[in-house]
């Protein structure tokens, strides 16, 4: 995917700057844009200030364009899940590359998105409390692209009254668990509840989904398509039977970043929610590749931390600016590119602790390194922008839209 | 402490909304403030949208009235760690209360807090790019109540020539460590370095610090103390050295809620820089109190979030909507207030999961619960807002001014 840049004028007055935008966007709105000062437009990204959040643009783009090729190919669709970048910028370059919609996991996400222009949204788990039914609904009116899941009787009555006091129809999908997590359990309680929906006048019952959120990061390829299939069954037959029971059956979704090359081989699939691969993390990257290597190398490691050196007296030892506040405690440990003997620990809340037997180099004091992040979602949640890099330069800012909607 | 309370008529024409404003403190500043819509003031704490960080004001007053008259009482000042809160209006209580000042411990922090009023500021940690201690110059220019630590000979000098090129003299102090994570060894490096600053034309010495993050967490008291007492050894030497060389110490600081009650026994010390106190969590919980008692009292838990049970159709098992995005993945696990029976696992990101043997109620779908959080700065980092409750309805909302300020 390539993509085209445009001058942009700061509204601040203080300059114009280059802003880079998603090739097939048709304009951009103020939230999508953070100011790009002189101070950090083309600016190497070693001139950041640190803990600074990075994207690789151009992996990325490839990761995007490889995630669309690849689910062409197996005649699938892509419906990438938001609540890993939570970036309208981003959902855009997904959509403009093939993407049939977002998923959002939160109602206060898909609003955010919603606002900012991304019009097809799934939201993914069910609204509980009346009232912020009612809230859903609210935005189903301005946003006639709003789906919503629902995965339980009281859910869809509740919802059927919000619907109907708002004055539209809602288009829902049923959330078919796997797993104890979420979701309705698979079999009859959920065709059900989908022959409820179809019932209520004020709904239109558009699919169902099936997340299996402990898939994605079982190790060897071999291994996960295994367990994925074998997950999925019951829920697949679920479809069947809601399919030959006359309930409309057009959306099937699931899947993710560990999953999306396996889903295509479930009769009736429709589309695959991944949301990681367009950054990874340390995580995915131990997941293991389609050709049985350990290192899942599907898609680029594109997203990374800057962070500067602020203790070097001791030997073994380096201390960082960055935490847990800039990189969640997650595991495994965030890695340090270019240097695979350090393990780096962020269990201190504003600084980072590495220790080592043996260096590549020697890391000098106020020196700047890299690093990949543990997780990616809980990472970039922590941060209100991305800085937008090709080429080792800044070339846009890029707005964390929904950052903190985690309601 | 009290607090008044004043009519405060919201800028964007929805409504007149009551604002809580600490007592004491002259006007406010748009950034403490957040519209306070009518769907919000008054309303009960339990029909919020959840995830929501909610802060209990009659506790968290008390705690900040109990730190500061055991600390008057102990002939020690009080110089809270804004790390934690990252609240301008909560550091102006701090202040309001009788705190001598308030710690950051990143530049970003001190700009966002100092922008909004909170005047005497000390940055706890270093800043080693060139760049960066030219911007902490132009930040003294602007606010003559910043202070900076130094750790570095090198730092030193590059501090003295931002600050002669920004016309300013710039208060520092000398971070000495306690272990290997940040600042210079005590011993003649510190003293060395602290001659080093006295010589500068363009610093001036105030002091040193020692903080010993270690022994915050420390189980019993008396473990505690001992520890503390040893680890401080070494640098209260240095802090004796440096005064007799006839080097200003008007500033010896460190120590945080768990050790609040120990520094003054070291002689010299100054002032004690907790953070946590106002707040508490699961860790601190855990430590023990000053009676021998293991569950540290002295505090009271303020600081809660509320989430709704999504999921409660498995035996011994629940699942709500706060994940990791909401309470951060620390340990201990969040506490459910009024079931100690509760494990609950925050380490799914969109979503809590709950495991018991025994709960002390039925848990319904859609219900709400309130927890503790198991690391409270972290977690109020998540947040651009926290919910000031008072007899459980919301009395204010209190803006994170410096959330995500991690650089």
């Amino acid at each position: 995917m390539k993509t085209s840049r445009r001058a942009f004028v700061g509204a601040t007055a203080v300059t114009a700057a280059h802003i880079w935008i998603p090739k097939g966007v048709k304009g951009y709105t103020a939230g999508e844009i953070v100011p790009v000062t002189p101070q950090r437009a083309g600016i190497s990204k070693w001139d950041l200030d640190t803990p600074a959040l990075c994207v690789d643009l151009d992996k990325m783009e490839r990761n995007i364009a490889k995630m669309q090729r690849t689910c062409n190919a197996n005649k699938i669709a892509v419906r990438p899940h938001a609540k890993t970048h939570k970036c309208a910028a981003i959902a855009k370059m997904q959509m403009a590359a093939g993407a049939i919609g977002i998923c959002t996991a939160k109602l206060s996400e898909a609003e955010a998105l919603l606002a900012e222009g991304v019009d097809k949204i799934l939201m993914t788990t069910s609204n509980l409390p009346p009232a912020k039914i009612r809230r859903a609904m609210e935005l189903k009116k301005r946003y006639p692209g709003f789906i919503q899941a629902v995965d339980w009787d009281q859910n869809a009555r509740d919802l059927q009254d919000a619907a109907k006091t708002a004055g539209v129809v809602a288009d829902v999908v049923i959330d078919v668990a796997v797993g104890t997590r979420s979701g309705i359990p698979p079999g009859e309680d959920a065709i059900n509840l989908a022959r409820l929906v179809d019932k209520q006048p004020n709904l239109k019952l558009r699919g169902m989904l099936s997340y299996d959120g402990g898939a994605q990061h079982i190790n060897t390829f071999a291994a996960r398509k295994e367990r994925t299939l074998k997950n999925i069954e019951e829920n697949a037959r679920t479809y069947e039977k809601m399919k030959a029971g006359g309930l409309n059956t057009e959306i099937f979704s699931g899947g993710g970043t560990g999953t999306y090359n396996i889903y295509h081989l479930v009769p009736g699939f429709t589309d695959v929610q991944a949301g990681s691969y367009i950054f990874m993390d340390m995580q995915y990257v131990a997941i293991g590749n389609v050709d049985g290597q350990p290192v899942y190398d599907d898609f680029e490691p594109s997203l990374t931390v800057l962070a500067t050196v602020v203790n070097n007296r001791f030997s073994g030892r380096l201390t960082t600016d960055a935490g847990a506040k800039a990189l969640t405690i997650n595991v495994p440990h965030a890695g340090v590119i270019g240097e695979p003997g350090m393990d780096y620990n962020a269990g201190s809340d504003e600084f980072g602790s590495i220790t080592f037997k043996e260096a590549r180099k020697e890391w000098k004091m106020g020196e700047k390194m890299e690093l990949i992040v543990p997780h990616c979602d809980p990472a970039v949640n922590l941060y209100d922008y991305i800085y937008g890099i090709r080429n080792d330069r800044v070339e846009s800012v890029l707005s964390v839209t929904a950052r903190g909607h985690s309601q």
